[in-house]
């Protein structure tokens, strides 16, 4: 679950990559620590669009090893401030963020994608599958908390042939479980990513909004670690 | 994860439905024991493309509350006869069937196909996913294992609204895991399953092959029945 040593030679990993700034870092410890580094995005009906071009950046600056792009609607059904007509909340203070399951919570939507991942995992004979998750997700969505993310191992360990065969057993890497949003952007830029490729609102809009929860989290962290967000907020005074 | 008792009046259950002999007839047993079916299909990049024609001709048939269908391309990365280059293997026997993992194994399909079917019943509020494996699945498919559907559920109630508010038990019932395909047949054909609906040939042909395994399984379950497979077949004067 947490870093398990150095990886053999031409290792594998497959790297659950939004573009958002969790998600970039988890990817470039993966890269760092000598995994052959495949990346997969999703395109789901999310507002943000943006996302996915800014995975589409950071996957080419970290250097995988290849890069997926996987699309479905889960607009379908909705059930989130994501992929429904539900408002994105704004403004809000962290006890009032960490209060409950916010709106932006999508059901079902780590499930879904680590299932990707463990298919993806499993063609290309990779066991490991890294997940940006941080504590900030963790106290306020249930897909991220570490006794689900060992849950998933152990249905993906027993529903694949690894399973069966015992040839292999997946492992769920979240190195970012334990770490404040502030540690997440100084090993970030320690490994060299560039965070003005990332993005983190949960709006649809070209520049940050600076008002959802996700840009606050992110402008409060960079503000810890004394440095300017390089991303563009709709306020330019912001940050 | 078997049956357990009558729902309550309108409560829900999402149904996997590919248009097969199996999912059909596990839908027919959801709907006869009064839940409020909703069903759910995935076009997948699967050879048969006329899976999802019979899915929606059986999901009118049986009268769903709705059906969704999903589409992602797991040609993507292949691994499996059924979206990629592998071919079908033919006129194999039932020990050569059962001997390993057969080809028509498509890594982490059915942990896919009901992470959207949680994410469906999260968002609809039912808190019952059914799904069509059956024993002859269960021989090869490593995910169609009731330890496996077990570890699923445990993986569902954690990564949930319901996981942490504890509002609901997300459980996966499996209505044929302990039936021959036989027994399934004449199941369904209790139910007023119209079989001549559904689709099992793992070809992509206009008329099934008679030749793969899934067609040799359900040909020998006809028989046994002592009836014609309404389905025709490339040989008429097969089955």
């Amino acid at each position: 679950m947490t870093a398990s040593g150095n990886p053999q030679p031409g290792q594998k990993a497959v790297c659950l990559l939004s573009g958002g700034l969790d998600s970039s870092t988890a990817v470039a410890i993966a890269v760092s620590r000598g995994f052959e580094v495949y990346g997969l995005t999703f395109r789901y009906g999310q507002r943000h669009e943006k996302e996915t071009r800014s995975a589409s950046a950071v996957g080419k600056h970290l250097g995988l090893k290849d890069h997926v792009l996987v699309e479905f609607d889960l607009r379908k059904w909705g059930g989130s401030s994501l992929t429904d007509e539900i408002p994105v909340p704004t403004d809000r203070g962290s006890e009032e963020m960490s209060a409950s399951i916010p709106p932006t919570y999508v059901p079902g939507r780590n499930t879904i994608f680590l299932s990707f991942g463990l298919a993806y995992a499993e063609t290309l004979g990779a066991d490991r599958i890294f997940i940006g998750v941080s504590p900030v997700d963790y106290s306020g969505y249930p897909d991220c908390r570490e006794e689900y993310l060992r849950a998933f191992e152990q249905m993906a360990n027993l529903g694949t042939k690894a399973g069966v065969e015992g040839t292999a057993q997946f492992k769920i890497e979240a190195p970012l479980l334990h770490m404040s949003k502030a540690e997440i952007i100084r090993t970030g830029l320690d490994l060299g990513v560039d965070y003005s490729l990332t993005w983190s609102c949960y709006q649809g809009g070209e520049d940050a909004c600076g008002r959802c929860d996700s840009c606050l989290l992110r402008l409060e962290a960079f503000r810890q670690v004394g440095m300017r967000d390089p991303v563009r907020y709709v306020d330019e005074g912001f940050g």
